[in-house]
C-alpha cells in the first residue's frame, strides 16, 4: 500500500468528511504520497528520537499527532537556514521516512481517537458520564462525549499515583489539596485545557459537570489554574492535575495501531513513544 | 491619596502615554477610584490568600499584575452565579479592598517593570546583552531590551539551583542536558514565552541571540519546547527552564514597592506573594 492509500483509508474510517488540505493541519510533512509503505510508526510527535527509532524498526511512514516543525500549522518559511531545521531535515531525508500528521480527522471522529486511547490506557471507558444535551454547550460539543468521567471515589493523591502508572509519569504537577476526595473527573487532553479559543471553556465545563478535578494538557496559569486555586483556598473541593500535552495525548497514539490494523494488512505497526518531554530537577 | 491619585501617578512614572480604558486590561477590578488608600499590597495575582493577607495587613488597595477573574480581560459576564466568583466577590467586599490591575503600563514602560524586578532578584542587570538594532526584530522590540543576558558560564543544573534560591522554587521543569554549559540566557517571563501572538518568536529569539537556554513563563509544548528538544536530541547545546507564569513575573511585583515609594508618601507598601501555584507529587 502507498502512503496515500493508507491515509485515505484512515480518514475514511474516522467517518469525518475529508477536510480540504487548505483547511487542516493533517498534511504530509515529508516523503511522497506514492511511497510504498513497509512499516508504520505511530507517535505523539515526530521528534528526532522518534525518527531514529522508526528508521531502526524499518518503518518508513511516521504518523504523528502534533507538529514536526514547531508551530500549529507546521509553517517552515521562518525556518529557512535554521540549524535545528536543517539538521532535522537531513535526518528525515537520510532515514527515508514519510511523515503524515493525523490530528484534525482523529479528533473530529465521533469517538475522538485520543479519548479512545486514553480510555483503554486508564480503563475508564465504563466511567464515562452520559452525553449531556446541554443547550449551553458549545456547538462542537453538542451530542459528543465531553471528557467527563465519574470514577470510584479516591483521593487526589491516589489518583496521581494511578495516573503515574497508567500514563507513565514520575512527577505530577497539581493544584488542590492532595488529600481531597475525587470522583467527578474531567479530561481535557492536549490543547483542550487551553479552551480551544475560549479561555473560560474549561471552567464552564467544571461548573456544568460539577467536577472535582480536571486533568490538563497545556495550560495558561491565569485561567483554569487560577480559578481552581481560588476555589481550593476557599475550601471548595476543586483541583487540576497537569499531565502536559504529550503525556495526555500519547495514549491515543499508543492505541492507534489497534484501531487501524484492519486497514493495513501485513504492514507492521509500531508505537514509538515520544516520551515525557520534561525532566524535573 | 485616593486610588485614582496613586494609579495616575504610577502610570505617569512609567512614561507610557495613558492607554484608553477600552484598550487595556489595566482596570479597577473592585473598589472605587475615590477610596482613600491606607496601605498598598503588591502581588502577581489577587488570589483569595493574597486578599486575606492584604486585609490582615491593613492594606485596602491591591495592585495585581494578572487577572482577578480568570480570563485575560477579566470579563465577568460568564461568571454570573458561579460559586467561585460569588464567594470571592463576597470576600473582596467584606475585606473592603480595591483591586487595580497594573499590567500593560508596567510592561510598556521602556524599562519593563517585570524585568526590572527580575534583575534585582537575580542580580543579573550587569549581564544584560546590549540592545540589538536588528531590522528583523518585531516592531515592539525595536530598541528595547529583549530579555537576553550573558552570565558567567555555569551548567544548566547549577543555573536551576541558583534560580531555586533567587526565584523561590523547589522543583524545576526543564528540557535539555542538565550538565550542559550555559552562558547565553533568554528570559521570557509570563506569557512572553507563548510568543505574544507569534508562535515562533521565542525560537527566532533563541536563534538571533544564539541562546543556550530560555527561562519560560507559560508554554505550549508544540512550539519552543519541541524545538529545544529536537536540538538537544541532536547534541546541540539548547535548553529551556520552565519557571511558570507566576514565579517568572512575581519578582517584578516584589520589587515594585521600591520603584513607587517616592509616589505614595507615608502610605505603607507591602509585597504579598501569590506564591508558586503548583505542588509537585
Amino acid at each position: 500500500m502507498t502512503v496515500r492509500e493508507i491515509t485515505d483509508a484512515m480518514i475514511k474510517k474516522t467517518g469525518v468528511p475529508p477536510i480540504p488540505l487548505k483547511d487542516t493541519c493533517d498534511q504530509l510533512m515529508a516523503g511522497s504520497w506514492d511511497m510504498e509503505v513497509k512499516g508504520i510508526a505511530m507517535t505523539f510527535m515526530a521528534t528526532v528520537e522518534v525518527i531514529r527509532k522508526a528508521a531502526a524498526l524499518g518503518a518508513n511512514l511516521i504518523i504523528t499527532h502534533e507538529p514536526t516543525w514547531f508551530t500549529g500549522l507546521d509553517q517552515t518559511d521562518w525556518l529557512e537556514g535554521d540549524p535545528v531545521y536543517v539538521e532535522k531535515k537531513k535526518l528525515i531525508d537520510s532515514a527515508g521516512v514519510a511523515i503524515w500528521r493525523f490530528h484534525d480527522h482523529m479528533h473530529f471522529d465521533r469517538q475522538d481517537g485520543i479519548y479512545r486511547g486514553f480510555d483503554r490506557e486508564t480503563g475508564w471507558e465504563k466511567y464515562r458520564m452520559p452525553v449531556l444535551f446541554d443547550p449551553a454547550a458549545p456547538a462542537f460539543l453538542k451530542g459528543r462525549f465531553d471528557g467527563c468521567y465519574e470514577i470510584p471515589e479516591t483521593t487526589l493523591r491516589e489518583l496521581c499515583e494511578y495516573l503515574k502508572v497508567h500514563i507513565g509519569m514520575k512527577t505530577m504537577r497539581i493544584i488542590g489539596d492532595p488529600d481531597m476526595p475525587v470522583s467527578r473527573v474531567g479530561v481535557l487532553p492536549g490543547g483542550g485545557s487551553l479552551g480551544l479559543g475560549v479561555e473560560q471553556m474549561p471552567m464552564e465545563l467544571m461548573r456544568r459537570r460539577n467536577l472535582d478535578v480536571i486533568l490538563c494538557g497545556d495550560i495558561t496559569e491565569w485561567t483554569l489554574p487560577a480559578y481552581v486555586r481560588d476555589a481550593s483556598q476557599m475550601g471548595m473541593r476543586k483541583a487540576i492535575i497537569v499531565l502536559g500535552h504529550e503525556r495526555s495525548e500519547e495514549p491515543g497514539m499508543k492505541r492507534l495501531g489497534e484501531w487501524m490494523k484492519d486497514l493495513t494488512g501485513d504492514i507492521p505497526l509500531y508505537f514509538t513513544d515520544a516520551e515525557e518531554p520534561f525532566i524535573y530537577l
